[in-house]
């Protein structure tokens, strides 16, 4: 395959972090976002180039592009955390190993939202045929954070859970993992109508946080179900009403920041009296620290999920990169996974 | 001795808890004690009477008296959670061993707000005649948090901490023990005056919360310490600022309510990425776990601190207990311990 020089990417307008705290909402990309021609990036040793079939965005893109995420921003290089496609270059000979391959990939070295990502050889994984593109593409950032934080739940004992944003993906592969686990999963969401749908996938309970009953029914289910672990995606008062409502010994995981601004703790006698915690998740952190046998079952295991059906990514709608300024507002409202695609050139 | 049938006692007015968090003011005690004459309690299997020489008024009193402590109250029993005093009665044999001897102990049975105290046997500790009353009055609650607290930051490995409301009795003997252990003590204060005192200590740097200069102090102080645990006593916003400033993997080790409400956390972000936790420490419960051996060695290590004057509590007032309701709220405020003695009747 002959490589083109450049290549149609959304690349990112400024360097490092803002120092803000905003949450997710966006009303206007560009203020973060470029649609540019750019040059194709070489891949040096150990690395790979991959022309993308499709890419997700994610919350912590979402983060990231607005400077609010853990890792500095670098203006002029695309966005965009993860994806799949073919591997098309190999920077040296073990690389070249994944030629041709179809692969799932976390994009260490260049965003996956152009027509090409380049990152290392060790952050692919070659793909089974049956794992659909629009299941490849969001293989690694959510189901590898689902997968670390159940192990965590396990690992503490736990026989039930409280999530937040249960209806989301992440939340939906929680209330799966659990169900399988045996371990009761209490879901709350921020709207009615995903009722029956969480339930199916086996939830406990399904718990509406704007209802007028919310209070009265969690801690009826708190006391039934006795839950320890707070798996939180939101950081926001209501997290930490249901943490302040949980048993003594409850630990507070918070892997995500819908909300635009932290909670005010109503008591420090949960610490002190009550031996609770609040502690974080973080991919990058766990994908550090995993030792590579863990990080390898994880991403077989998620692959298998997706191949067989157990987990399934659900596509609220397409948008090419040379559309996404005007379109993702709109397509982020929608309720589902948003999928960038480089389009015809 | 022939015990009476009655003693002056302090009594709580309520039982359980309040549900409330009002932090440690109390305009007027009446509110929540009452001096009375009541019964002498007997003293059962396992259990010593004591005789009670004196009593400080400790943090956690002044929470549970007001019903905002980790344990319930029991209305007309006694308040007052340690002191030192004279062994003489024993409910058994085997604890007819400390049968006038003079002891430490931890009020589990009756408060030592009375002139009479009833404990378990395990909860005394015998004293070596070198230990002044001052000191063997509250030779347990705050020494053994401080040695248990600082066992934490060494098994953590800790080469720096902050502390927050560093000039109490708790503070001086964490920034004591710190310094022993070569470890740098950043000691934060709410006012100006007990720098060079704190100074004397051992701390290596002395912060007013409340100074105009004070975050960039902290900053600077935080870039060359690079302290991972902040001990706090308070729970107040300044708290929460000054985990915000401190490093990745900061872990708030929350140990007292000072405050009168939570704090808010500016970034959950601070969980998620840099690995920060929030943890508390409660002595009751320490007691609970700490194997035998361990609370020994902390006991004897506490009463050897205090014979050799390597600790000194600090005593600003000595108020009789009839006199406590009206004397308590000034005695309060005069920066010390102030300690309850039974009196003459």
């Amino acid at each position: 395959m002959t490589l083109p020089d450049s290549m149609p990417a959304l690349v990112l307008r400024h360097d490092g972090r803002s120092g803000a705290i905003g949450g997710l909402a966006i009303a206007d990309f560009a203020q973060w976002l470029a649609f540019e021609r750019i040059a194709v990036p070489h891949a040096g040793a150990g690395q790979v180039l991959i022309s993308v079939a499709c890419s997700p965005v994610n919350p912590s893109d979402l983060h990231y592009i607005k400077g609010e995420y853990g890792q500095p921003r670098r203006r002029g290089t695309p966005a965009g955390f993860e994806g799949t496609g073919t591997v098309v270059a190999a920077g040296d000979a073990d690389a070249q190993a994944l030629l041709g391959r179809r692969v799932s990939f976390l994009a260490s070295a260049s965003g996956s939202w152009a027509q090409f990502a380049l990152t290392d050889a060790s952050a692919c994984v070659v793909l089974d045929d049956a794992v659909r593109d629009d299941d490849a593409a969001a293989l690694l950032v959510n189901p590898l954070t689902a997968l670390a934080m159940m192990a965590r739940v396990q690992e503490a004992g736990a026989r039930a859970i409280v999530l937040t944003a249960a209806a989301s993906q992440l939340g939906r592969m929680l209330i799966a993992l659990a169900n399988e686990r045996a371990i009761a999963a209490i879901a709350v969401v921020r709207r009615a109508g995903e009722e029956v749908a969480l339930q199916a996938l086996g939830a406990k309970a399904v718990l509406v946080s704007t209802a007028a009953d919310f209070a009265a029914r969690f801690d009826a289910v708190v006391r039934t179900e006795k839950p320890r672990i707070l798996l939180d995606a939101v950081g926001d008062q209501t997290a930490a009403d249901l943490f302040q409502a949980m048993p003594a010994h409850t630990r507070w995981v918070s892997y995500g920041m819908l909300a635009e601004s932290g909670p005010r703790l109503a008591h420090m006698g949960q610490f002190v009296f009550s031996g609770k915690s609040i502690e974080g998740f973080w991919l990058s952190r766990w994908l550090n620290d995993a030792p590579a046998p863990v990080r390898a079952a994880a991403e077989s295991e998620a692959q298998c999920r997706f191949a067989t059906g157990t987990w399934r990514t659900r596509v609220a709608a397409r948008v090419r990169l040379a559309d996404a300024l005007r379109d993702l507002p709109a397509a982020l409202k929608l309720g589902g996974k948003v999928m960038l695609v480089p389009g015809e050139n």
